[in-house]
């Protein structure tokens, strides 16, 4: 049986990586907030980003938490004001 | 019985209006990142703080999303990088 994980993203890394850091991510969960992403993830796909972002962001500088619920339903989300348009990414 | 929640508040608002909802946060949980506070919340206390929050942002321009779980087991966190200082608050 394939694991599916909730997994949330929230990341602060320095403005030069933050493109990267978004454009990476993306492949993989949905973009939900400036800097914050969610989606459902297998736990071999959630080892290979982990991977992936250790090599994109300086891990000096910057600090990506991961939080992972085993499943979505043990998880309420609330949400207050506007969800804003997420910001295009010129490449 | 009280009932305690495990909180994380993810928040994008306006530059004016970031370190008011930073400060009022604070006072019932953890800072873990930039726009990102985490803690353990009552059903009641959780209610006021979002009350508090529909006070404090502007519900058109600003977003701000409340993840709360019944019970802080069922969340798996993992972090990448190296956790920033918090910024100090200037009031």
């Amino acid at each position: 049986m394939v694991v599916v994980l909730y997994v949330i993203i929230v990341y602060d890394v320095g403005e030069e990586r933050v493109n990267k850091v978004r454009i990476y991510l993306k492949q993989y969960l949905n973009w939900v907030q400036n800097s914050v992403l969610e989606g459902e993830l297998t736990e071999p796909e959630y080892m290979k980003i982990m991977n992936g972002l250790r090599e994109i962001i300086d891990e000096t500088l910057d600090h990506v938490i991961c939080y992972k619920s085993r499943d979505r339903r043990y998880l309420n989300i609330d949400e207050v004001g506007t969800k804003k348009a997420e910001i295009s990414t010129i490449i």
